[in-house]
């Protein structure tokens, strides 16, 4: 896949011209041949060789003093590290958050090659993501608390929007977030509220990867006589971290009461946990209360629409993990087809069963399956780095 | 499914009248409903509840003093018993087979409720299928012998095709099959040779649902210079029981050189094993000596010929076995859509999130899906009765 990625990025998309602008001036073909270099070993290494046991060994739940646990495959553990090392989680950022400031098309491009070595085995889409939605919609404090540790890789991020009874229909979220107390627009992490209801499918929702974990959450403010609006419009969001925090991001020791509740099995992507979680049951009393303490990203009643930053760029993140997956489908056929023997060609007088078998490539049909999977995966591919570019 | 089948053979195929001719001239509209009445609820009872459990439980290996078992679900076995102690094995059989010479048309449809309720639970298509060959290409012995326990169901049987390095390419199958002393021909089984080879993706290879196996395998009977004639001119059908009996068909005691290698992991199927054999390895050593005892049926030379009228009957039942899956998958999908809400319609004033949300049966296009899946799967049913008629 590298002779493609270079072809795309260098002789089609040009993407050493994106030097010439003063964000990208420190970089160079050789900086961006160091970054994909850079991918390719830590796919190779700490992801591909554990493709296979992330799928037979899927994340379970863990019964401890301070709530269930779930455990995950030490490799899982080593990968999650190797890529938080390597930078990638903050790439595209500015170097005063920690990042590179390399181009968008290259973070990409270099996140193809660990989709394609295991596609379930990181979290690290969904941290990104949460952190860049930060950027955008919260304020400084929450930038500096939860963004850059995710950057970091201290800390990993989740998106909690759906609900067991509302899947794709936000409109009908019950999870309601009430003011916590007199003061609550005066804590400095944001405007402090409870939060009480369950959010389902939760992908990487609780692990021990991370110190901590930052939920974003759709939840719903009660109007004057406690009603929630009905529809989207009422819908706001909140940062709800599951261990507390200060001011300054230090963990505070007091669990936040977000709870695992159940893991959902899946027929893939089985190397990260899918949760169902409880948020605000009083699984945990954090103040010495039930529900679950979090801070209002954006103006009430505005989630939605600050949601769809993270939503966006997990599409886009979801799209390239596609298109990975019939790329290693693609080079599992060929490598197959080269090995296999069956059949002979079709001479003059018909087969000659006393030749020896050609391995099914050469049998037209199957080429023009494999030149069918290439022609998807690379154009799925090149479709990708076009609309980074 | 009833009211289908119903609609099916009599307003469509008119299967009574089926019952003018001799053949079946002692059944009558009412006899073929009680065949189906007992397939339904016999698949209700015995198949349907364990469809989840053959799927999670799957055949695994035992070592034992007279080699490796196969050990399947407690519901395996009591739904083979009940398949065979119905009489389905030998339906469409005359009445001196212990058949009940039912229209195959009637079988079918009957069969088509054990299919729907559990696709993999069941070995008994090919047990039928193997005694079906035999009847066709056995001697009269063979048929007493073989083909009479497994109608009876107390033997099942297989089909031995496929070799490790030959999939479906049969003109390269290695397994050699060699006269076994100089009385060969004069065995009353039929001209008696010792099998060695590997057979690959045997499915009901290995198991203890019965007291013996029969297998029917593909060999070739090397020239005089012990060659092995190339392509599939050279090849000859034996049988070969798991253990060894005699001319009545009583166990010697004796077990044949047919070992288990191994079994396959499937994706789905899984409630029948699926194996890979060692014939004549030596792993037993019946007579003294190594090498699979096997009765050559049909001439030598002729036994890909013979083994079509297996395969053949094989393919139409899996076909039955796929529409049933379709079926399967529309009846769940309509007890799905009938119970998840999500979403409102669109009145004039787009949609009112006040309204509860609709069952997804009341979408448009969850409709057209849903019958799009109905057409499929009851037009996949009409062609396979129809075939049958």
């Amino acid at each position: 896949m590298r002779t493609t990625l270079d072809f795309l990025l260098h002789d089609w998309l040009r993407v050493a011209e994106l030097t010439a602008r003063p964000r990208h001036a420190e970089h160079s073909a050789e900086t961006f041949a160091q970054v994909l270099d850079m991918c390719e070993r830590i796919a190779r290494e700490k992801y591909a060789p554990f493709n296979r046991l992330v799928d037979t060994e899927e994340p379970r739940v863990v019964a401890g003093p301070e709530g269930d646990r779930v455990v995950l495959p030490q490799a899982t553990h080593e990968a999650w590290h190797a890529y938080a090392a390597s930078g990638m989680l903050a790439a595209a950022q500015d170097y005063e958050l920690g990042g590179m400031q390399l181009p968008y098309t290259v973070e990409a491009a270099g996140n193809a090659f660990f989709a394609k070595a295991s596609v379930s085995i990181g979290a690290g889409m969904l941290t990104s993501g949460n952190a860049n939605l930060l950027l955008a919609h919260g304020t400084p404090r929450q930038r500096e608390v939860f963004a850059a540790a995710e950057f970091a890789g201290r800390w990993s991020g989740t998106m909690c929007l759906s609900e067991p009874q509302a899947g794709s229909s936000l409109s009908d979220i019950a999870t309601r977030a009430e003011p916590d107390g007199a003061d609550f627009e005066r804590d400095p992490l944001g405007p402090r509220y409870r939060l009480r209801g369950h959010k389902m499918w939760i992908s990487a929702g609780e692990h021990e990867l991370t110190e901590n974990i930052v939920h974003l959450v759709l939840a719903k403010i009660p109007g004057p006589e406690g009603r929630l609006v009905a529809g989207t419009r009422g819908i706001s969001l909140f940062v709800v971290p599951k261990k507390l925090v200060d001011a300054d991001g230090r963990l505070t020791g007091e669990r936040n009461d977000v709870a695992l509740a159940g893991l959902n099995h899946k027929c893939g992507w089985r190397g990260t946990s899918n949760t169902l979680l409880n948020f605000g049951e009083g699984r945990f009393r954090p103040g010495g209360a039930a529900g679950a303490i979090g801070y209002l990203v954006g103006s009430p009643g505005e989630g939605l629409r600050c949601m769809f930053h993270m939503m966006n760029e997990a599409r886009i993140a979801i799209g390239m993990c596609a298109a990975m997956l019939g790329m290693a489908g693609f080079e599992a056929s060929l490598e197959y087809a080269r090995q296999r023997p069956q059949g002979r060609p079709l001479g003059p007088q018909g087969k000659d069963a006393a030749q020896p078998q050609v391995p099914i490539v050469e049998h037209a049909d199957v080429k023009r399956m494999l030149l069918a999977q290439k022609a998807y995966a690379e154009g799925a591919l090149a479709l990708e780095l076009y609309c980074a570019r």
